[in-house]
């Protein structure tokens, strides 16, 4: 299939379009990457960028490219980023907008589409028939469906970022991008291509569902960190512009995604979700390499992670830095002997995070008890103080 | 007590020692907190500097005007961000540099100023005296000691911060900013107002350590959300600053530092420590106001958070925001008892995040069992929805 011309006029029309509203977004240098890989890394925040994601450059730009016919209002089918990107856009150019979500829609996006004016209806069980709602919807009211990805018009939009790229890093050799529907990966290739095509440009996906890579998607629903970009059709325009502009694809697992999440937090200070972080698994995971001349640039592409997500993630980091330990101790059921075991904790320096009595089906004399404790400590050395001080107490302890 | 002079010139100089090290850090609109106050904010992201904080700024400015005499090496006495800057400054300038930090101080931290190269002594229980080993050090060997805000040379480093603010701001009129030991803060207010002494500047105490405020520090340790901040001794150089640049001082509690911080993460996509989120604080809880023309920038001094603080905050928002249900119910202690209940759990579309059984000290019937769980819910009506569909399946449900 050929693949539709997209202009460099089109991509300047776009910016042109998200004039006011598109946030020009930092680039940052990272020093942990930088020191991990061995490259020059910089980071391209666009989880900063207005409603959260990319998504409000291709927005802007359909709503621009629609003119008079936006006036009866736009659909889509959606519970994540374009939804709300839709949304804040239809606001901004003043016309009405209609959200179709699948039953389950996570409240905080639904919130966030009403908050900026949209109508927001339940369509379905599933994301396709959330889209065929918002299509049937558009058909029967004269109103325009507004596709996420599948759209020159939001593939030019889509490409402003690499204009941004181009303007802010000066050696840029290399781009690693999150790939998804294909709008963001081909568009930003396009725009950093059509001005030094030496540079390359790496789409990333997330192995739950990775198409453009040539894995079949799951048939049933897919679960991943990375939701934003399980797209499981790749899309009839953005399909041909991917293969024809992008250098490679690479593909991370889950455990990458969550390690990149959480060190984009504590070294990086930016919140960037699952789909937005796959460029940084990448690297992290050693499945792309930076370019050894000049700088590479990882898209955070977006950060409307759910809050809830979030303590998952620090629990498993914190484990695997071995701040976690789990023990089993018997202690005397008299009254005082739970308080005295604890004190010892105390002295020690450990946090309780979670505390049970275990008496049924364990080794028992009369009047002891089992204990089971989460206790917080400082690594495995701390870890190994504790158990060794609760043994010279007397008690019986064992780590689990 | 006179002030010192900072002039235009020491700033220029400092923005000079800091060149290629120190980040021009951006600055980016905030949609969500002018929506709620009604003025223009913007927010100084400083968080996302090298280090963590803008502590850089000033140690590459000490270590600029020590010259030779640093060649001996430099100490201090801290476990936060001080430490972290002045290790990553003598590393830049390939000095030696020893950190004293009291016992208990956050294993992150000392890590951090490792991996940037510092020798890490433990110097006694409290910071006192940590500091006061760091001078001891110092005199010993020939060294300096650098102390973290106290010092004419810090406060023009920080300083430079304002200059980014003067350039990247072009209708600026007033700036909310951390004031600890006052080195940020006045020099912030002094390179604004040396500009356009008609900008407001307010500093941003928390409760729990507040001297500047003319409250009373407390005699014993304190413990805060925004530690960074929390410092019980004005500067002998700083006080006569704030005093004479600083137009007015407010005051946040710690539940405002916590709803600061969930909505940074959550609308801003920033991982803002404590310290570093007090200026949001003080406008979500209206201590301060933003001008009414003109833009108020709010400086996110930090972002050097303990992960393990994190998962906390999530859960207090989750629950005020009615995605936290507690319930007793009655269950058949029969094989299948538990599984039915939390089958219509999951029908309902509830998560679990802790079950218990509860058999002791409650009115149950002969084969019958007590669970109290913790579920994940959508909010208040899918709370409600919830217990009227266990109750409407038989069981005696109560939330607690």
């Amino acid at each position: 299939m050929t693949a539709v011309e997209i202009s460099a006029a089109d991509i300047t029309q776009a910016q042109a379009a998200g004039h006011g509203v598109v946030k020009h977004t930092p680039v940052t240098a990272s020093a942990a990457l930088s020191d991990r890989t061995g490259g020059d890394i910089v980071l391209k925040a666009e989880n900063m960028q207005r409603t959260g994601s990319f998504k409000i450059r291709g927005a802007m730009n359909k709503l621009a490219s629609l003119g008079e016919l936006a006036k009866t209002g736009v659909t889509a089918g959606s519970a994540g980023n374009h939804a709300q990107a839709l949304a804040f856009a239809a606001r901004t150019c003043g016309v009405p907008c209609e959200i179709f979500v699948p039953r389950n829609a996570p409240i905080a996006k639904i919130a966030a589409c009403r908050a900026y004016g949209a109508t927001v209806v339940e369509g379905g069980d599933t994301l396709d028939e959330a889209v065929a709602a918002a299509r049937a919807r558009a058909a029967e009211k004269g109103m325009q469906f507004c596709h996420p990805y599948d759209d020159a018009v939001v593939v030019a939009g889509q490409a402003t970022l690499g204009l941004e790229l181009i303007i802010d890093i000066p050696n840029l050799r290399r781009v690693l991008v999150p790939l998804g529907g294909g709008g963001l990966a081909s568009g930003v290739a396009i725009a950093v291509k059509q001005h030094d095509p030496t540079i390359k440009v790496i789409g990333v996906q997330v192995e739950a569902c990775a198409p453009y890579a040539n894995s079949a998607p799951p048939a049933g629903p897919v679960y991943t960190l990375a939701d934003g970009i399980a797209v499981k059709k790749p899309g009839e325009i953005t399909r041909p512009l991917i293969e024809k502009w992008l250098d490679d694809i690479v593909v991370v697992d889950e455990d990458a995604v969550a390690d990149a999440m959480v060190l984009l937090m504590e070294r990086s200070k930016l919140y960037v979700e699952g789909g937005g972080a796959v460029g940084v698994s990448a690297l992290l995971s050693e499945r792309a390499a930076p370019s050894r001349k000049g700088t590479t640039c990882v898209v955070l592409s977006g950060g409307n992670v759910d809050l809830g997500v979030v303590p998952g993630l620090i629990r498993r980091f914190e484990t695997q830095a071995g701040r976690r330990l789990i023990v089993f101790v018997k202690v005397s059921d008299r009254p005082g002997g739970l308080a005295k075991l604890l004190t010892i904790f105390a002295e020690v320096g450990a946090s309780v995070i979670d505390i049970d009595h275990v008496r049924d089906g364990v080794d028992l004399h009369v009047r002891e008890t089992g204990v089971n404790a989460v206790l917080e400590v400082r690594g495995p050395d701390h870890a190994e103080l504790l158990i060794d001080t609760v043994r010279e107490a007397g008690y019986e302890i064992n780590p689990l």
